[in-house]
């Protein structure tokens, strides 16, 4: 009988359950709830754009919902022989000394700075930037980027600490969200003792084993001393997800219908399971192509790595255990296309169709991607979006095409800047829904990257990572890799890039890289050129 | 028995005939023929967005349905005592020695050469440059703001002598539209004889007295030479709209229903006409706000008026005869809402109910007018729209206001270059439907320019002024000013500039300049900026 794991893939607006054949990755049942509360799951304050929060309490019914619904397709229990766990991040929660949600508190049932702090939400952007000052003279930006990020753990919790001050001395710890789910599943969830991520910890904590674990008192301390005394309530180690954090309790087997004991791997961001289950390794540059985009790679650790200014985080063990795994993304991709789609009251199909017959640089448009912030290579939540080209005969479909168009340039730009410093990226795998669905975005993103596209076989890499993970900790497989040879691949299309329209987007990049630089940095620039060497590319197009 | 005029005004996808009582400028009936040629009235190539041309037929079969749409509403034809006609340009077409169009003959029919050349052609923009490049060390751009448009008579004969020599040569003359029509009324329309518009010639065709009309054989053979040898076929004297320029023929008398031997009065351009009818003075600019935008002012001749950088022309008599005229504009206003209501799928009241929600500065968006080139103060045809400031919650509300917005800053970009070089602005009188029917687009521009808004009394002032010159040469009045006083008006609603609102468009206004001069003149600039301080007007404006 064939034996399978459940990946648990928590996602920005919906948790998905996949039931995967050990043997083979084969993907033999799926589920997927969708966050009750807020809209599509997010709990938004309308008098701030920044905010975006999450229920915790939805993650938890989402984790038996999905469960039990994979259990009634007939697979008998006993043969889930382990289950991983990834969530967004960094999405921290406030939770009590037992690690339970403070939201689930009378007090704070109601109180926006108690429920989970959603990756997207760019509040604390202001403590980012303070972050990023006063760790100057400390060793722990230059791992990641050299910017800390108002996405991330220490600013959300500055900036709760801030602005809602009883919510932040309510709480005896934080955990970012993939932790406090594997603690609910395995009951392991005293914050002190839990198996906390190094993927969480690394990429969004400033963790690294170098300097000890978590930044230093002092420097915390140098933020407000309340941080420094919350540094002793969180952790002082984090796992790789090959680690077992615990096994499925009696209440959670009662809960769900999950087998009692069966291991639950130490878990992780979406994005670096998706990397896993993509096919991840040392010069294979793996997207996750969702609402926003990360960009995964791993180095092996006997090879030396510099830091790369502007990159999300390098850190050790983050994707495959024993590698580097370097982190790089773009704060919004689907949610541009999407956002178009809502402007121009027009279906991703027609837009895309009309999209599909226009030639590189036709349009006459250009367009940066950053309607949600630039978290790499700027780092700069506070960058907007920016469109130029428009003439009264613009369409929809030309909007939507410098949409695709400026994310990707937005992705050469990051392959430009890890190669800089060392990693080559010989190839690009992409996984997620557009990467799936849209030949147009996958033919654009071939023609301005200069390299063959290829699709991750599976449609749920996430999830699909994490059950590789449950397949690891259940010992099937004696490591990832291993995991990886029997249950990954790549779909059979390939996207060459056009010599063509290479060519053109070549000559339009270099207008992006002036805008690029431009808005995102100090520093003086020249764009008298600008809209007319775009007229210039769209009559050479034309052939006028 | 009250005694009426009619004014003709033709625009750019209809004709309008207009009956108006000379004694108060009532306007007793009025008639619409839309052109029926092309798309909306406009020839169009797909192959070239820049090509825009009309069908000279369509004008006299819209004056002949317009008269005799006045006339059957009872109205005694003998009551009619004169004519005027404004038309838009620079439209030239070529014509016969008969002063026929070129598109009645039969080889010619199909050949959108031989048509109208609507002012919103832009085919012409490389002519242009080079009219501007070799007019150095000649006198004649300093009057016309130093830069030649390709919207311009001469760019566009000049181009058709480049792409289309047959109808170049084929072309005994070229008219203005405005001349055109006057001509076929009179019957005066030999190219050598018939009385030309001063309002075209010098605002378009860089005819002045001071230099014995037409630019040189010597300018124009240096362009090409046969556009010196055309100079002799065009005309040496030009004249502003209180002449007669001829009498209503048998002919046309029969063919429209006119009175025969009533006057005509010289044509000129609507937007000229519409100032006129809207009261303009010396210290009073008078907008024009339709597809585009035309400011004109005047100024006392016995005055010193150094020639303005950029603006479209200054032209004695071109607005009241005995005055300086000075023209400037926008080359798109309302087609740009039109752009942004076509582009998002929602109505005009949709969007200026989202919209007039907004506060000033609210949707952190901040665009460019330029989605049609930039006629004043840049003088640039190829420039291009620029929105920036999009975050993915961007509405398209948002967006129309931001677009109503940029005109505003192309307004008073261009009130603060007149203001420059002498001319006081210090009254704004507002006029065409945009004006009448948008509170929203009228209480921006107050907060904007910081001026109070004025709205014309009549809907109609172009087509009002054109029969307030048809009074004047009847001999009503002695003079424009004293038909002006008794017919024209403005409207009891003044828009008062918000002081908050003007203290925040102060703010974004520092913010356009340094996207006008960025993109819009060489020379470096610092724009690192512009995003940031978007949002912390934002911010400010929401009280974040």
């Amino acid at each position: 009988m064939p034996k399978y794991t459940i990946g648990f893939d928590y996602g920005t607006n919906s948790v998905r359950a996949l039931l995967v054949d050990v043997s083979n990755g084969a993907e033999v049942a799926t589920s997927v709830f969708s966050y009750p509360s807020g809209e599509d799951g997010i709990m938004l304050d309308p008098r701030d754009p920044n905010l975006a929060r999450q229920d915790p309490d939805d993650y938890l019914v989402g984790l038996s919902k999905t469960t039990k619904s994979i259990l009634s397709t007939g697979v008998d229990p006993s043969d889930i022989i382990g289950v991983g766990v990834d969530t967004t991040g960094s999405s921290p929660l406030p939770v009590d000394r037992q690690g339970q949600s403070l939201a689930v508190h009378n007090d704070f049932a109601d109180n926006l700075a108690a429920q989970c702090w959603l990756w997207k939400d760019h509040t604390s952007y202001a403590e980012a930037a303070e972050i990023t000052e006063k760790a100057q003279g400390f060793p722990y930006l230059a791992r990641c980027g050299g910017v800390y990020s108002s996405e991330w753990f220490w600013s959300k919790i500055l900036h709760c600490l801030r602005t809602s001050p009883d919510v932040f001395d309510a709480a005896f710890s934080w955990v970012e969200c993939c932790d406090f789910v594997v603690g609910f599943l395995t009951g392991n969830r005293d914050p002190l003792t839990m198996k906390r991520s190094v993927c969480a910890a690394g990429h969004k904590a400033m963790y690294a084993s170098d300097w000890g674990g978590l930044p230093s008192a002092e420097f915390l301390a140098s933020l407000d001393p309340k941080l420094a005394d919350l540094r002793d309530r969180l952790y002082t180690e984090a796992y790789p997800s090959d680690t077992i954090a615990g096994y499925v309790t009696d209440e959670i087997a009662a809960f769900t219908g999950l087998p009692e004991g069966i291991p639950v791997a130490v878990g992780a961001f979406d994005a670096h399971f998706g990397a896993v289950a993509s096919g991840a390794r040392p010069g294979v540059l793996v997207k996750i192509i969702g609402t926003s985009t990360c960009d995964c790679m791993v180095h092996p650790a006997d090879q030396p790595l510099a830091d790369i200014p502007g990159v999300c985080g390098i850190v050790m063990g983050s994707v495959l255990p024993g590698a580097y795994g370097i982190e790089a993304g773009q704060s919004a991709v689907g949610d541009i296309f999407n956002w178009v789609s809502r402007l121009t009251g027009r279906s991703h199909d027609g837009l895309t169709s009309e999209a599909s017959k226009l030639r590189a640089g036709e349009s006459g448009l250009l367009a940066l991607d950053w309607n949600n912030g630039n978290r790499t290579i700027l780092v700069d939540p506070l960058l907007t979006g920016l469109m130029l080209g428009q003439t009264l005969h613009s369409t929809p479909g030309e909007m939507y095409r410098a949409a695709i168009e400026a994310t990707a340039f937005g992705a050469l730009t990051i392959i430009e800047q890890i190669e800089a410093y060392g990693p080559k990226v010989e190839a690009v795998v992409n996984c997620g829904g557009i990467a799936e669905k849209s030949d147009l975005v996958m033919q654009i993103y071939a023609d301005v990257i200069g390299r063959p596209m290829r699709v991750s076989r599976s449609s749920q890499t996430c999830a699909l990572g994490s059950a590789i993970f449950g397949a690891v900790v259940a010992g099937v497989y004696p490591s990832a890799e291993a995991a990886q040879d029997a249950m990954t691949g790549v779909k059979d299309k390939v996207y060459e890039p056009d010599p063509v329209a290479q060519a053109t987007y070549r000559r339009l990049y270099a207008l992006y890289k002036v805008l690029h630089d431009a808005f995102g940095r100090p520093g003086s620039a020249e764009l008298g050129h600008v809209m007319k060497e775009l007229i210039a590319i769209r009559e050479d197009v034309r052939g006028v």
